[in-house]
């Protein structure tokens, strides 16, 4: 049996030393460079600064339990406030994944059209949250293409080795833990969070941006035309198979035609609202850390035996922040 | 309910005409353009260039198809021909899909690590095809980031509207249908097709390129650095979601743990072997043609009223090329 990928690779040959062959020193990797990490270069997150969304079980009787970070400051907080009420509000209890499309979204929420007969939103909800999609950046810094122009910026913003196609007078990196892009418009430097495998974003119609009620997993190809254009409220750390794996609607837009096949959503809560034995506990490897800037650049420069021509670039989305889990405390 | 696909909205709009308001003229969209081109902008695929993948039927009973279009000269010919073989002998059927790996691929063929209890391979097939993952560009074109420098190209190259991170001397675009890079390489051009959501390519080791027996299907983020490093046989051009919705496995590099979850396969067959009146038909938009000219552009700079930021850009693996059924001859 082939294999594709190095980590795969290297799992077989950990289980099968070559006994009587001299060992060669181990490639660095991706991989590798993570394992190597110091304590110090891992980021804790905030249980408050997670949703803890169950599914109802599968057929088979399985637990499906999808971990949510929200997205920081400066993005999107009006939405993110939204989201915490309604998590604390218990909104989405209840409520179901009522869209699931091939190579882009897995879509929950109400799912109700008429508003007549839409589940009513909590008190404390900003019908309107301001569309800002981007934030000022505080630093004068931008990057075009892969001319770096910098001055006085802000450090804990981590260029990419690479250009992208999406951002014409700016650049794509790595910020607080998030990929960003960043570039200079008009008067000033502004930055925003990009749409990756995993991203959950705010669903909206043509002339209003959302509450956040309805929120959406990107579940294939990045879809980076939606930066700027949709409120991004955090990514699925954990379990995004269990939206990527649910069956595809039938109906218009991809909407569950019979509302039987509608998957039960038997709660959201903050992490933080749970028992503290059961809080789930996870941390980062911060992006302006030695290691991480390894990893990308191992990431767009694969020099491990499976590899016979680099890249020499990557784009944002195909680097995957390392996330673990630890115990709890 | 909120929409995050203009596609979606037109079709809401379709459905609810609003009375007595003047009708405005309706936005030109990717999906507008694809329905507007002429019959004679489509090109036929041969059924004899189609394998036609069946699952078992999954836990309700329905049928599982998977369509894989194999890709034509000058790529990965050598591998072709093996799999064009494999499939003449009905080697897969009672194979299996053993590997799934979320965001990653999903594999399939025998599975079996030990050469001794491996499956063997029908008579005639290539054990070691050439490790030609590129092919000479028979022209002297070649684009730069957004640069282009023409020189009696190959017409039916087309380039798209945007740079490309893992390119670094080169461009990418469409050939014949196909999303590819070609950049200059030393003393000449090279062109090579892209890994997108849905490529089927050849899982292979370290130490050699495979034989095209154990394949896989990309259902994830565009794992582009794997170009050049592994032959691309193919495309899934309908039922990826049968491969995309498989439960991820447990064991070992995404191996299904327990044998008993692996999805067999009950047969695999090339088009042109099917019953005349079950061959299946399809044709994909020329991508030499205006018409697909125009829906990249749109593609790459959103118009339509759901968009408010268009991009500017748009990466090659964000560009489905329009394939559709077409009714039995």
């Amino acid at each position: 049996m082939g294999w594709i990928d190095l980590t795969a690779i290297a799992l077989m040959f950990a289980a099968t030393p070559l006994a009587g062959q001299e060992s060669k020193p181990e490639p660095v990797t991706p991989a590798s460079v993570v394992a190597a990490s110091t304590a110090s270069e891992w980021v804790p997150i905030d249980p408050a600064d997670l949703l803890v969304m169950d599914l109802a079980p599968d057929t088979k009787g399985a637990e499906r339990e999808v971990i949510v970070q929200l997205i920081p400051p400066p993005f999107s907080q009006g939405w993110v406030g939204n989201v915490r009420t309604l998590a604390r509000a218990h909104w989405w209890d209840g409520t179901s994944v009522y869209r699931v499309v091939d190579n882009w979204v897995a879509q929950w929420g109400d799912g109700e059209d008429d508003p007549k007969k839409a589940k009513p939103l909590p008190a404390g909800i900003a019908k309107a949250p301001p569309a800002n999609f981007s934030a000022p950046l505080p630093c004068k810094v931008y990057l075009f293409q892969k001319k770096v122009l910098k001055e006085e910026c802000d450090p804990s913003v981590t260029p990419i080795e690479g250009i992208d196609p999406y951002v014409l007078k700016g650049q794509t990196g790595f910020a607080a833990g998030w990929p960003v892009a960043f570039a200079l418009e008009g008067d000033g430097n502004r930055i925003w969070p990009t749409h990756c495998y995993g991203t959950v974003g705010v669903a909206r119609d043509i002339d209003n941006a959302g509450t956040g009620a309805e929120l959406y997993a990107v579940i294939g190809q990045a879809p980076r035309q939606l930066d700027r254009n949709i409120a991004i409220v955090g990514r699925v750390i954990e379990g995004i198979e269990y939206l990527a794996t649910l069956p595809r609607g039938r109906g218009e837009a991809g909407v569950y035609a019979d509302a039987a096949l509608r998957v039960p959503i038997v709660s959201v809560r903050l992490g933080s609202e749970l028992p503290a034995a059961g809080q789930p506990r996870f941390e980062y490897l911060a992006t302006d850390s030695k290691s991480f800037a390894d990893y990308v650049h191992l990431k767009a420069n694969r020099n491990d035996r499976f590899y016979k021509v680099p890249a020499g670039g990557i784009d944002v989305c195909n680097v995957q922040v390392p996330i673990r889990r630890v115990a709890a405390q």
